[in-house]
């Protein structure tokens, strides 16, 4: 496994930064990865896609809830909502514009690709677990090493939805042997955030040949007596993109979240 | 407050009949209201809509999501799905049709009504939960008197989505004030079909003038020393199409629900 040095083994120094002022540095160009940022605020995946795929991006997000919560929905058109008070097209840090499915820029104003038809869906991001996961001592290694979290292609299809399909995304974090039934209790209590590991142990199963080479994301280091877990992701629905070959998707570059005004225990199930 | 004779103290005679069994009775032409019913497998509202007001519809149900929690959604024309061996337009014991918002007909069989246009959605019912209330103590005053749950149109408004918009539905259960809390924790482990409680007591303060006349369903007696609780109510799309005017909708009669192969746990959170 790679080895990745910590650039802080105490976190991220925005972790106090409001997510109003993390917008606004994102707005004015600061591009960087949000693991670790304004903890306690809830993070999201955006993607945007034209009204004429709504319906069947909805029940696809609806089919596959685990990979793909819905924390909101803005209208066609609509670029700021409950949800952020602020602009979409340049308030999360870097996005990914695809065009027939091709990557076509990374950027970080998508102002010049808007559409009015577009309809941005906001979506559940694993980042909201890991202060639980950190509160009760499971260790999360790419915040500790202040990289982005490893995300994974793999093998298991997501249920289709008209003309959306797609394999599910996962993120992986090693996890002591001792804690991973902490890791599945803790996670398990956001379900609206992708919840509780869809696979435990042998990245194989999923179709994953070498966790040091993730798909998005940076590699970290799987130590001995340490088990990969692996929870849904959501860049699921980007893959879903590449797959299904929509006109026009605007996302979030993988791990460059968008930080919304919802805080995570609005998502905690008592 | 009405007293209504009770027609069975135990239950319903039908609690162990399975759920493809209740399908065959209900296709074959028996009407009834099905609380009580296959006890143990979940069951569902109906709204069929023209695939049109398909994404409008689902967003709303996202955005409401404590009275349209969605189970699954049929693709455009499908008469069945994962959630059931059988058909769509007859499996229900009775349906209401909608044109532009009018009730024209209450029939036990749709499938005059059907088009190829049509998205079935399969909505979470708080029927689920009284199993699981009367395991934990607290009386389900109806199923006691073999009547409909009653159901109330409130003041509160649903989130709107596109076309379509309309009040909050509740169900009213009258709990032993001692019980209120067990009722409002056994029933928060359910939040995919309706959750906890929205109301606990003070009927006016939802806009309800008559306990003893719902809108929807059969009025039950509450008791000295009860308490009228509220959950939101799976017919609140009803009430959306009766307000948003969409050209067809098809709904089950309040009451009489689609017996699903789910089981109610499998909505349980543990």
């Amino acid at each position: 496994m790679t080895t990745i040095p910590g650039r802080s083994a105490t976190g991220s120094p925005h972790a106090d930064t409001l997510p109003a002022e993390a917008r606004r540095m994102f707005r004015e160009g600061l591009v960087t990865q949000t693991s670790g940022w304004s903890r306690g605020w809830t993070q999201a995946n955006l993607l945007a896609l034209p009204r004429d795929l709504a319906f069947d991006f909805l029940l696809f997000a609806q089919r596959n809830p685990r990979p793909c919560p819905i924390l909101d929905v803005l209208d066609a058109g609509a670029t700021s909502g409950p949800l952020l008070d602020g602009d979409i097209r340049t308030d999360v840090p870097a996005y990914r514009v695809y065009v027939d499915g091709e990557l076509v820029e990374e950027t970080s104003d998508a102002t010049p690709w808007w559409r009015e038809d577009l309809v941005s869906f906001l979506i559940g991001c694993s980042f909201t677990f890991e202060a639980a996961l950190q509160e009760a001592g499971v260790p999360v290694r790419h915040i500790e090493s202040g990289v982005n979290v490893p995300m994974f292609r793999t093998e298991r299809r997501c249920r289709p939805a008209g003309r959306i399909s797609g394999p599910l995304v996962v993120t992986m974090r090693p996890v002591p042997a001792a804690q991973v039934a902490d890791a599945v209790r803790v996670t398990a209590r956001y379900p609206s955030v992708h919840g509780a590991p869809v696979h435990v142990g042998d990245p194989r199963a999923l179709g994953i040949e070498d966790l040091s080479r993730p798909d998005y994301g940076d590699p970290v280091e799987v130590r001995p007596g340490e088990v990969p877990v692996f929870w849904a992701c959501g860049v699921t629905p980007q893959a879903a993109v590449v797959e299904s070959r929509p006109e026009l998707a605007i996302a979030h570059a993988p791990g460059h979240m968008l930080v919304t005004d919802a805080r995570d225990s609005d998502y905690l199930v008592p």
